[in-house]
């Protein structure tokens, strides 16, 4: 890798919101960020000059982006793995998070593996090939079985919750549709509420935890987080996750989705990416995660995490219809819009941060910036 | 003007770091910016997918690009204002700040002519069209006088400081070379430290002065801001500064440099746009001005500028050679790259900015920061 980082070339595989984020960010730190995705009107197409008309599935189209760039990296897991690793390798191009580490993650069966081999605590899972292992799932959790798709799943696409023996029917037709993915059961988690923590990692074994954060979600879309929340509860987690990564060789931001549980803390999933749980970091940190991801596949030092004001709070501005928003931006708190074509029901159209005294001071103030914008 | 500012095309003439910001701001608050500037590696240009190759002083570029935008807003007011007035009015495109404020801004004959009509205080001045006016200037005010060409002045460039009969014949050739733009002189200012403050005005009167700030000039370039500085000693200024803005009608950001001498504050000199010395509030304050002039221009509402800590300081990265820069970007304090594809002795590559509880411990952060970046 070259020792100037100032124009570096980092190639960006997807288009949206998150892919928007890190151009940004990229611009703002003297990178040149290189994006590619399907259609010209895409979040992120729309803040770089060096935007590439393709399918991150493609691989003509990969081979001509990678020719493009100096590094690649991705705001989606779901990629082909096999295949990046082909294109990068062949191109001497390198990939951060490493594909093969994608490929890892992005199966939850792999995932969980993973997380078991290292001594991450996460709830107890169990493999579904057949329905049948279902039906044995059920039967030894009677509080409750969730059914999640083995990859491609995100706000809660791609997840079945079975509590009763009719759920479990309802369940024989989407588990038929998706059966060629697979899916993965875990007992249904009765969980106080949900976390979330973000790390970054670069190459040198340099490491950047962000806060700890509480994030609620609403019909399985993430509507707030707010934090710090208070890491006594965490145990040895923060341990296990520095181990886990340094044997992974994982370079690049990676995101901890939590329950908080009466036997503690536990893993629920892992996004190898920028994840919408910590964009409050793009005001409520000296160093938000999108700057902190580009550190760290580019082996930049990473220091401490620091706190803008001892609260902060994101609120995710959601669509609830198809008409085009009309709305008058606020200023007292932090608008981030991803400049989306169409509005639709339940999708990210944006999100406001705030800084304050105390978390809740800060959740109280996107809440209220939050309900006056209809979208 | 459409009410809905979303997807709102905004053209922004220049391509420079100004315009840059204000492209990236754009993009965080969902309008479309759009950039006419000669090249394709221009600041701006790298961050918007709507670039087109084209010189803001040129009709037919100008018209071509009143053609994609829904208003227009300039990073420099040394722009042909009767040209664009007339094309704005041609083709119903919003020009903001007006072209005819900036025609009367960018001559600083017309504009100090300006500021003490509206009883703004300012140095005394005389308009100097032969040599025989700087000898009679000179001789009225023997501890000196500075000669400031009357447009196309910045940093320091076109400004002459005649202290001794030497310096005014050393004078004579600079005059002669610009004497189709003609001077204004001024006693030379015994000042104790310069300020600056800006101000976002809307069409419905809102208004949002920004803290005021000190600023450090090193080789008549800033090197340095600080603040928030204490208002006490601006007396009415502020009050006069808003009576003025309204009777011009005047829409957008604008920024005041002025100097504090015994006498009281005095305005030095006025620009119609984003400033260096408001670079700070990226992240010194909620709304930066970037945001601000943007929401100004639109008539969105503008609100109570809110300091995000109490302190806050910026750190201009001056080139110093010709060199391409081999830095490490700073995590510690906030990083923004301009993407100038050349290093010079003097030019301003990026800035570094600081939030802390004072103003002279966020300079500090800066200045610790700025010192191990050689450029």
């Amino acid at each position: 890798m070259k020792k100037n980082f100032l124009g570096f070339r980092v190639g960006i595989l997807g288009g949206g919101q998150l892919a928007r984020m890190l151009a940004l960010k990229a611009h703002e730190m003297g990178l040149v960020p290189h994006v590619l995705s399907p259609f010209q009107g895409d979040p992120a197409a729309q803040v770089s000059q060096n935007w590439m008309k393709g399918d991150p599935l493609d691989p003509q189209d990969l081979n001509e982006f990678f020719k493009k760039v100096d590094i690649v990296t991705f705001e989606s897991e779901f990629l082909d793995s096999h295949l990046l690793e082909k294109i990068g390798a062949a191109m001497k191009v390198p990939i951060e998070p490493k594909a093969g580490l994608m490929a890892q993650l992005q199966d939850r069966w792999t995932q969980k593996q993973l997380l078991k081999s290292h001594g991450v605590a996460t709830l107890p899972f169990y493999k579904i090939d057949a329905f049948s292992d279902a039906e044995r799932a059920f039967e030894e959790h009677a509080s409750g079985v969730v059914f999640k798709k083995r990859r491609f799943g995100y706000d809660g696409y791609g997840t079945y919750i079975v509590k009763t023996a009719r759920d479990l029917n309802q369940f024989l037709p989407f588990f038929n549709t998706f059966k060629e993915i697979g899916f993965i059961a875990e007992p249904f988690a009765d969980f106080r509420r949900e976390l979330a923590i973000s790390v970054a990692k670069n190459k040198n074994g340099d490491f950047c935890f962000l806060p700890l954060v509480e994030t609620f979600q609403q019909d399985s879309r993430c509507l707030w987080t707010k934090g710090p929340v208070s890491e006594t509860r965490l145990g040895s987690l923060k341990m296990q996750i520095k181990s886990m990564l340094k044997k992974m060789d994982y370079n690049g931001i990676i995101a901890f989705e939590l329950f908080e549980t009466s036997k503690g803390v536990l893993v629920n999933e892992i996004a190898p990416r920028v994840h919408n749980s910590a964009h409050y970091s793009l005001n409520g940190l000296i160093d938000d995660q999108f700057t902190l991801h580009l550190r760290a596949i580019l082996n930049l030092p990473l220091h401490k995490a620091q706190l803008v004001k001892p609260g902060f709070a994101m609120w995710n501005l959601l669509g609830t219809s198809s008409k085009t928003p009309q709305i008058i931006p606020p200023d007292e708190v932090y608008m981030h819009w991803y400049g989306k074509a169409e509005n639709r029901k339940g999708r990210k159209m944006g999100h406001i941060n705030a800084v304050a005294s105390t978390p809740d001071r800060a959740l109280n103030l996107v809440k209220k910036a939050g309900k006056l914008i209809k979208l």
